[in-house]
């Protein structure tokens, strides 16, 4: 049986400040909490399943408490709670290709494009301080795993990009240069900005590029999470 | 004011069922409203919008009011009824390049691949007939306009491709042709499919071609959404 508290603990770890002063984040349903117990990069804390529900290693609990503890509408077997995933360095982001967030608002972009990333190979993506936060419970479910595999660094932009001079750095906008006949080298940042503001000034002002999708059709704008797929398919393909 | 029956009736275009009966569709917000007012296909049949607020015509009513006809958790000034686009002709699938969604269930994905499909300047989006409805609310809200120009077929999939046998049929899945190197013409039905499942064994076993977009990660697969839009992408280059 599930105390009092230890409930209420799980509750709280749906707030940011909770998951950061515990330094964890909750996963659910079998095929998420498979995917970052098989991750080297994260280590588990703690898991509930479903009393009768096999596979899992944990506290069996009833469905009465799973409801409790769960965020999801419907609970679906099995909660775990991880630590955050720890990096023994950061690394640079020169000579390879990195993705930079700039302000991205919805854990559902957020989590497509850690997803797309991780699709593509991408090792690290930055993301600004005003980014939603990577351990949204909404970000966990709709990454499939991919938090377990790509560095998630949140950091301030401008500063990261002052700090590599000879970095090339790739804002995605409405006015840049054709992404299909551009020169895309393997390396550098690519900056994906706000889903209605586009990329902040403070670093459209330092970037080196900048690059656009070519329109055919009459849309105004393409979504967040669409911009940054087509443009890393683009560069790594 | 308001009547109890008017808004009892605006409530109830949450559901398909009377969307349906009616032949009309919400949109609500200042951004979302005027793109439809602007559209060609779409006729306003009713409008309201809060008291006080500017550069609309319709029915004036208070926030109280308002808040009971929004479906949003934050009402948005405006909320107009309109009746589904009609179009004089359905154009054959031929001598073009549409998109065919198979079994799309989150209603996000819709709305984020018309989006997408408008900006390609794709003219016809098939939808099989088990897609979740593109006059849903959702929907609506996401695509921003883009069901006013993007003509949208619900249609028995397997049936419609029949219909044309000479039509080239590409299947998005994850055993296909390198995306990047296969032969694209300029012409035929890029296929979509569910979320969990893909494309349906039906369609499958009709499809002239399978796509893959080649993956340099680890992500088991790739967002609906982000496949429509690489692959769209790449053919209308």
């Amino acid at each position: 049986m599930l105390s009092k508290s230890k409930i209420k603990y799980i509750q709280s770890l749906r707030q940011k400040k909770y998951r950061d002063e515990a330094g964890v984040f909750v996963a659910e349903g079998p095929k998420v909490v498979q995917e970052f117990l098989e991750s080297p990069n994260i280590k588990l804390e703690d898991l509930f399943f479903l009393k009768g529900s096999n596979g899992f290693n944990g506290t069996a609990i009833s469905s009465i408490e799973l409801e409790k503890i769960s965020g999801l509408v419907t609970p679906n077997e099995v909660l775990a709670i991880f630590r955050k995933p720890v990096y023994d360095s950061i690394a640079s982001p020169e000579g390879k290709l990195s993705l930079a967030l700039d302000s991205i608002q919805d854990p559902g972009n957020l989590g497509t494009i850690l997803r797309t990333a991780d699709w593509f190979g991408i090792e690290q993506v930055f993301c600004s301080l005003d980014t939603v936060d990577v351990f949204n419970a909404k970000v966990v479910q709709s990454t499939m795993g991919s938090i377990g595999r790509v560095q998630v660094i949140y950091t301030d932009l401008p500063a990261l990009i002052a700090e590599y001079p000879g970095l090339p750095v790739y804002a995605a906008t409405l006015d840049g240069d054709d992404l299909y006949t551009m020169e895309r080298p393997s390396n550098g940042l690519i900056v994906i900005g706000n889903e209605s503001r586009g990329v902040s000034e403070a670093v459209l002002s330092k970037a080196t590029h900048k690059i656009f999708i070519p329109r055919k059709g009459k849309a105004e704008s393409l979504n967040a999470s669409v911009a940054a797929a087509i443009i890393l398919s683009e560069f790594c393909r």
